[in-house]
């Protein structure tokens, strides 16, 4: 049986990233100040991130033009391909039309590329000389060191210490494209050395490494921070995944009726998404919109609409969003892409307008799916991902007792080549169906901060 | 700076292998039966291969169709991108240009796939249900358990017992594609039995592991054995390399005046090369044809031109080849796929005539060149496909103190997404030079097959 893959030729990369804020009914909150509930001025966040991070971060614009020089880095992985599943739709017996756009093609083998370029790009101009993030499973940090690289920045990544020592070849990806990665808490930073003090076997997290980025940041004037998904201009540069899916659909003659994606911080899923949603916002056809989260984190599904801060720390501004709590800390599932508290704002918005729904899916179903799709598709991949193709099979399956044949299109993120531990982990029965702990996420909710934003 | 990238539509994809024996001015000798000399009959093959195999194994047609079921699983990832290697060139301040064909992009990452497919497909149509194979590096293994997982045949991966424990994610990988991968040698075949006896911990080797596979074949009816490179008609389905790139180059405008690529059996070498060497043959414009081999395993540039076994035990037919003697036992080197004894005999016949050069490289100056490769081009090669670029490297450097604008060709066979632990041992300077030892290749030419051929 053929597999049919739609490929576009390079003039077909967008010219411009679409901005969904343009669209929608109601504008996503800005973030606002935990001192004194006021509005965050765009200064602010101008010591942090570049400017014209910060420019599109408020931009009402509908399109913004990619500078040339990020469309000329990203011609090499671009425009990825979109895939017909025909295997996994003749292993299903389904009369569903399975559609995925696959950005495993860039070079950190996930959608991550598509911003890291975009952000560091932005440094770049503004003679940004060293950039520091934070990563969790490693796919952000190994976009960020290969852009750093190509730019000529020097790039270090806060590594979250259980990360660092499961998996060692993000690591060794990201200094085979010259960052550095450092596994947090590290003696290296203040916020580092207070943690390790009480504890030097701390294994980490999130918030701990996003404490130390912002450190550097605080301390050498050269020196910006550069986020992975949440925030507003991180979900617009994604937006060139769901302009080329559209264009390519449009060669196969089809239009989605379903556009599934996985849901972490949130960018893969508005980059498959908001482009279609735009449409159907400007009139155009409705589209079923669904975002998939691990049962672990479950932020849109269970969180609460409500201002909290981006870290466990609370160094961060505000930002309303569904959230479990800053403080809720999800259980180690192995799409560590997907261990967020909160959920990115616009998406949020866009859940509680009424204009998408969520579901979560669980670890062992999610791996099982998994295996499922690379023995049809030939691709492996990440767990983040398989979270979107584990919810699509539920779909497929639907039609199949039905005989819908609904035109189904996700979002396949990223490839699984390094996180093939986990597949073994899987074969080995190893993995747990880890559920959410309602008394932990109440628990988390009731320390939410108390101010109240003037909006 | 701007990468470039040459695509092809999917009716580019060849619809015929390319046959080299149609064009080569001395045929390639034929395998003999070390019992007697004697020209081995095609019956005596059909007991390991699949028919259709040992047609195109002797073969003289140049052009030999692709069955269109092969063809159309190939569309996957076929036709593979070119990339002009923009950034690289700046990096060495070189005049000349750089095109490699990406292999990488296929199920299994690297240009093996287009040879399991088509063992796979032609042993489904004879009703082959069981399929074993040894595998090194790992490449060929997740290869053929990919190929067999589409096609419903079970794959048995006999894995050389160190790789099965160094390369965790090549195992992983061939699982989750539906192969069983077994450590070599193991306690389910007669001579894994045998070795063990004697030596509970032996690390195998790939001849340890082809008696292994052999010894199923002979035991069970509808057992097949699959080989990934050497033979005539592994090259063979490799032919689609070159010839797609051909295409690619006049898109660009420009032809090679110069071709390179690593040499382990030779068929990623092979498939790059022959199609463009077989237009020289036909009277077309004369290349510089560049193998490249380790330092510590020098087949064409230290080995003898002679008959001698595939394998270590002596179960094979007798090839004519350029070979270090088949009891020879190069050094650890982490480009897995190149540490075999002989190289492929139509590769051997070429060389012998002169058509082609060789060189060698070695290891710290691949995994420095790999490391410069993957930092400019967003590229992790696997350190097989790190020999190529080692070499195109050289020649760029003297480009650029020449000022010649020479168009160099390579293959970049597969990614080294799961070899980023030989990175690491790079980067923790654990990795050495290894250089062949002369002695022992002379001891093992001494032991060559004293069976006079009757050519």
């Amino acid at each position: 049986m053929s597999q049919v893959k739609y490929v576009l030729d390079e003039e077909s990369i967008p010219k411009f990233w679409y901005n969904i804020e343009a669209d929608l009914p109601k504008k996503t909150p800005r973030p606002v100040n935990p001192a004194n509930g006021e509005v965050l001025p765009s200064e602010a966040l101008e010591v942090i991130f570049s400017k014209m991070a910060v420019e599109q971060e408020f931009s009402q614009e509908r399109y913004i033009e990619i500078p040339k020089e990020v469309r000329d880095i990203m011609r090499q992985w671009r425009p990825s391909p979109l895939y017909r599943a025909r295997r996994l739709e003749a292993a299903l017996k389904t009369p569903a039309h399975i559609y995925y756009k696959y950005e495993g093609v860039s070079p950190s083998g996930s959608h991550k590329s598509n911003s890291a370029m975009a952000q560091v790009f932005a440094n770049k101009i503004q003679g940004t000389k060293y950039i520091t993030t934070e990563t969790g499973a490693g796919q952000w940090g190994s976009a960020l060191s290969q852009a750093c690289n190509i730019f000529g920045i020097s790039c270090k990544v806060y590594m979250v210490r259980c990360s660092y020592d499961q998996k060692p070849y993000r690591k060794a990806m990201m200094e085979v494209f010259g960052g550095t990665a450092i596994a947090s808490p590290s003696p290296f930073t203040e916020a580092g050395r207070e943690i390790l003090a009480k504890d030097p076997n701390c294994r980490g997290s999130l918030g701990i490494a996003i404490s130390e980025a912002l450190e550097d940041v605080f301390k050498n004037p050269d020196t910006k921070y550069c986020l992975g998904s949440v925030l507003n201009h991180v979900l617009l540069h994604q937006s060139v995944i769901g302009q080329e899916a559209m264009k390519q659909l449009e060669m196969a003659g089809e239009y989605p009726d379903m556009i599934v994606g996985a849901c972490g911080g949130g960018s893969n899923f508005a980059g498959i998404a908001f482009p279609f949603l735009g449409e159907q916002l400007r009139g155009g056809r409705k589209v079923d919109i669904l975002g998939v989260e691990p049962a672990a984190c479950p932020s849109l599904t269970r969180g609460k609409y409500a201002y909290d801060f981006g870290d466990v720390a609370g160094k961060t501004p505000l930002f309303k969003m569904y959230t479990l709590g800053s403080r809720y800390l999800p259980p180690a599932v192995h799409a560590g892409g997907l261990r967020y508290h909160g959920m990115a704002p616009q998406i949020s918005n866009v859940f509680e307008q009424g204009l998408m729904r969520a579901r979560t899916v669980k670890q062992l179903d999610v791996f099982r799916d998994a295996v499922a799709f690379a023995r049809s598709e030939g691709i492996i991949p990440a767990p983040e991902s398989s979270h979107a193709i584990s919810a699509v099979m539920d779909e497929a399956r639907k039609c199949a007792e039905t005989g819908e044949s609904k035109v189904i299109l996700f979002n396949l993120s990223g490839h699984g080549h390094l996180d093939l531990a986990s597949y073994m982990a899987y074969f080995a029965n190893q993995l747990q169906n880890y559920q959410y702990n309602e008394k932990e996420i109440a628990m988390a909710l009731s320390m939410l901060p108390s101010q109240t934003p003037k909006e």
